[in-house]
């Protein structure tokens, strides 16, 4: 059979360390060129590969595809595409095989999590049903950590670093000011369904009694009460309190601690933010003074402090793609499986995607406190080897220099365009 | 005459780099045993020195004082205390005095902003009023950036690199999500008064047309028809919009355009922040999904991405203010004068107090683009090498080690306690 060409796409939230795993995939991609012809990376995502929009990685500089490691975001766009239920209509999975076909691709490499897990697997059955061979591997990111049967989703260990470095600067900032000032710290971290990204604030206490004081999980039913005890507990005791709270905090009814007390001018609901509603309670019942912080974009793009751990493992999931993919692999999630000694160690392991596609892995919890606010010993064995070493870009003018692809766009073969 | 000691306070909000404005004070005053006996800093600012609660900091380690210079927060605790007015009621700057001179001080550093610098003003007047001898001499520290007769404050050039690079990060984030999804970014600064902070998100400019795309100064009184225009026009030309915004925006007429449109659940008048705010207006009258983040105390207290040229002289103003009182000043606060030659450079020089106490530099007009949304060249070449320069802390466990003092107070000597 004749050399056949891959695609790369990467999908839904981006994050400081996806772009390291198109390296991995573009380099093994060049390092196999024998046997893999030209690497198509989607623009944005899956809708490249729907609008025959494919980018012609062939045509970067090997530094600047080594600069990808060092770069946050997505570089070839990401997107938030819901693609069709293919039991109702199966009409975009069958346009996707017929790019496929136009540039002779063979290879599908997917980038994202759960939800293109989902993607991946059909793009697989679909392909095969058409009989169409691909061989469609998914390349695990999200750093939701939520992905299954791997030991850590890429794009985690970056976020976790960061906020436990910034919830150790702010306690520093508030410990100063809390004897006439500010006494409480809130700082609202990303992670929807699962505590994983508020739990790794954890790490920044060193001791029982360090800051943060307070953790909110997803996991565990808000009571306002019992915050609002701690808190007092916390400020008699330390002079401060430093939350670190889960944007997906909810009541024991499901109901989003979020967006549950604000509505704007025009009486819209707003998602006035964890952070924000907390800092009212405080204030509302102690009248301490607060200061919070919304992360938000900050946190998955701070690559200037991504996890060396982290860009390491997103390279490697990459490359492993490429490798698993001519090893005769199809159908399959790369994971990263952990050893079992007492140093940390990792290596590279799969998954079918049947098993991953629509699983969601939520922290246990015996990671979590009896009380609810905090992460246990077990939980920090689990954390601390995610978050080990530091991974700087390099600086120009004071501010990192990151990747600046050419991007350019091959000669489109198809004459309709995607009408999606 | 006898060897006398010495006192130095940490004021007003802290900074990533007010520690090492403390570590040149300290290590300068050791290098001087000839002619300055004990350091003493004050527990939470002034609040010390009124309350007898004096730190020895003779009993700190050397490594224990050079980690000072790598970590953020006020390591003798800082204080917002706002003395009583010296004309009406001088009983507070007497106890100051009192305490200075149960204790044998006779230097009195003090380290702050523009509030502090009067402070320091009124502690060398009454001094001299009461026939007690101190040198009182100012470090300067403020992350706005707004203390007359300096180049720059110690603390603002880690917060403007902070804000450049966040900026950039989350740029590359909503550019790879904007085709399906996110199309507007807003990162809220601090800065009530003064648009400095603002200002330098754009430095993560390089060409023009980089994002960040508009600029929100306090000084501009803000027109939501112009800033929502620009939006409008920023999305359809480059498919998305990254906004910074300080938290001091102002309308015309003054009012604040934080806080305008939120209320609580119990009626209380939120401070729901500019970011929040404008983000409502966008999707209100564009309908564009956003993201939007609060640095907060994160762009204060980020040491661990803490601008080298800053952390200098943040350490240097510190050693100065020890030598100008050897050399026998008083009543000055130590300034940055920026070298005139094309290449930057820097060193110490000295202003009255009587001319910085209650002064605020605002932002030069011509710093700010016609159209009121954006830098201009005069400001790049300002602001540029305040950023300049990396000094990375040590890490241990994934996360900077930070200094860790023992705090020692001293006997006190005065039998009545001061009742502030």
């Amino acid at each position: 059979m004749a050399k056949r060409n891959a695609f790369y796409a990467q999908s839904g939230g981006v994050t400081s360390v996806i772009n390291a795993s198109a390296a991995g995939v573009i380099e093994a991609c060049r390092a196999n060129k024998d046997n893999i012809g030209t690497l198509y990376a989607g623009q944005n995502g899956i809708l490249g590969a729907l609008h025959e929009n494919l980018i012609d990685t062939s045509k970067e500089t090997p530094t600047a595809v080594a600069s990808l490691k060092h770069t946050p975001g997505g570089a070839f766009g990401s997107c938030r595409y819901k693609m069709r239920d293919h039991n109702e209509d199966s009409s975009e999975y069958e346009r996707l095989v017929e790019v496929f076909k136009a540039h002779n691709i063979g290879y599908f490499f997917y980038n994202g999590g759960g939800d293109s897990a989902d993607t991946c697997l059909k793009v697989s059955q679909i392909a095969e049903r058409m009989n169409y061979p691909i061989q469609a591997i998914h390349i695990p990111k999200t750093i939701d950590n939520d992905l299954p049967h791997t030991d850590c989703s890429p794009g985690f260990g970056s976020v976790a670093k960061y906020v436990a470095v910034s919830t150790k600067e702010a306690s520093l900032d508030i410990a100063s000011m809390c004897a006439s000032s500010t006494k409480i710290f809130i700082l609202e971290v990303m992670g929807r369904h699962a505590g994983w990204i508020a739990a790794s604030g954890g790490l920044a206490a060193e001791q029982a009694g360090d800051p943060p004081h307070i953790i909110i999980f997803p996991e565990i039913p808000f009571s306002r009460d019992q915050f609002i005890a701690k808190v007092d507990a916390t400020v008699k005791d330390k002079g401060y309190c430093v939350v670190v709270a889960s944007e997906g905090a909810k009541y024991a009814d499901g109901a989003l601690v979020s967006g549950s007390l604000h509505k704007d001018a025009f009486g819209h609901q707003q998602l006035g933010g964890v952070a924000q509603t907390l800092a009212s309670m405080v204030k509302n019942s102690l009248g301490h003074k607060y200061h919070y912080a919304l992360a938000d974009y900050l946190q998955r793009s701070a690559r200037h402090i991504a996890s060396k751990t982290d860009v390491d493992q997103a390279y490697a999931v990459g490359r492993g793609a490429v490798e698993k993919a001519l090893e005769g692999k199809r159908g399959i999630m790369v994971t990263i499986e952990r050893g079992t000694g007492k140093k940390f160690s990792w290596s590279l392991g799969e998954a079918p995607l049947s098993k991953i596609a629509n699983v969601e892995k939520k922290m246990p919890r015996a990671f979590i406190t009896k009380d609810g606010f905090g992460i246990t010993a077990k939980a920090r064995e689990y954390f601390q080897p995610l978050i080990m070493g530091e991974d700087y870009p390099p600086y120009k003018n004071g501010v990192p220099q990151y990747a600046n692809l050419k991007n350019i766009l091959v000669e489109k073969k198809l004459k309709e365009g995607f009408e999606g």
